[in-house]
């Protein structure tokens, strides 16, 4: 089963579909969006959407009403479509333990939710997420989706580790594979099998190139639409795994595995 | 044509004409490198020589000797196979406009070199460029190749364009797209048609589909191998590209009309 681990809603829904297909992918991991820059064809536009989640990425917004509409607008996708999607969802950032573990029962677990993400920290908020690792060890150890491209650093990463350390039931997903730090973050994790490593974004094909082969069981194949096709996404996978068994394990098998799908 | 407007010196020659047979590319623009990752097979070994890399790019080092090696590496390369190759030269940083002048007659224009570059800045380090403006506008107008991924930001490349747009007959190649400042980047080149883009190394495919959208006539397609594959690469160009003339320009039409090739 191919499985892209990663994407956003696109709207309207039957594009994202229509996408799936043309990349030949079964299922996919799929998480909320407060922007759709794939609704907007002129570049203003785009950057217009952009800069609402640019406010997000960077804490000037914390937007608890799109944050919600989000999560409906997910949930109805998934529920029309369960044999395509699996639904990961997003949580507000800085919640006590109480707060965090209330929002996770409310908005992921009554939507049968797999996972939670994207999380989308500043830097130097790393930390703060402690009582998140908390909550969600208490709610069935639901895999965390954190962003890890900029604007973290790799200290930030670092604590990001520390946690996963901390807690070595909680899997922890670190998107876009750590950015331009990627080869610090490859390896960083060795010692920590919760920690698991998405393959989009990355600007040179020898950061998943290297991630596969120091570790082919925790390697998440993901397109991260709409920023990328899945079809290029898939494609660029292919063309640095020659080996078919892994290849198999990277686009499905992997997240199959941890979210039991 | 198909052109891979940039593509860094592999070892061993053969591999990297396989590679440009497999993508179907009849011609690359080759530029040195002194460094060689492809032929490294351990995380270990890469990352050892992508910090004497890393030491160039923050300045750290300057290596003249190693410089001039890899020149005459790239010049024998492009000797050997005239009908595959146009090379670019690279040049130390921080020459003065007589110093400038010297190198470009004493290893580009003398080795049939046909553009200058990968010049790599460190953080506002844009301005001491302008000596090389004025050679190069000396010396013919050679093209000048720039890496603007990280470490640059966004005021490094608004100090380049500035450059350009007092030297309006040097076409300047911003390589990587403006990294991640690629949208600002292809605002604030609108009125610069001596500005060209590159399109390689970007982390999501929505920059080259806007770059390709807004300028279709100075956007190149390439590799930057070893950092990825010149298949690959073009495959994201196909795939985001569905206007078949424009996808002819972006693949070899234009860079192929800036060096009359």
């Amino acid at each position: 089963m191919i499985i892209d681990s990663h994407a956003h809603v696109m709207l309207p829904p039957e594009r994202q579909l229509a996408m799936m297909k043309e990349a030949g992918i079964d299922k996919t991991i799929l998480f909320s969006t407060v922007i759709h820059p794939e609704t907007k064809s002129t570049m203003a536009e785009f950057e217009s959407e952009m800069n609402s989640l640019y406010d997000i990425l960077d804490g000037t917004k914390n937007p608890l009403t799109e944050r919600i509409h989000a999560i409906n607008e997910l949930s109805l996708i998934v529920k029309k479509n369960p044999s395509k999607y699996v639904g990961f969802g997003s949580i507000p950032f800085g919640l006590s333990y109480q707060e965090n573990l209330e929002w996770i029962n409310k908005y992921i677990l009554a939507n049968n939710f797999r996972g939670i993400g994207e999380l989308t920290l500043g830097t130097g908020q790393s930390t703060h997420l402690e009582p998140l690792f908390q909550a969600t060890t208490e709610a069935g150890n639901l895999p965390l989706w954190v962003h890890t491209f900029l604007p973290l650093n790799f200290e930030d990463i670092k604590e990001l580790l520390y946690l996963a350390k901390k807690y070595p039931a909680v899997p922890l997903i670190l998107g876009h594979l750590g950015g331009t730090n990627w080869l610090n973050t490859l390896k960083a994790v060795r010692e920590l099998p919760n920690v698991y490593l998405d393959l989009s974004a990355t600007f040179t094909t020898l950061a998943p190139f290297f991630a596969i082969r120091e570790y082919p069981e925790r390697t998440f194949f993901s397109s991260d639409a709409p920023f990328c096709s899945p079809l290029t996404a898939r494609t660029i996978i292919e063309q640095i795994t020659s080996d078919k068994h892994i290849l198999a394990q990277v686009l499905g098998g992997n997240i199959s595995r941890l979210l039991n799908i």
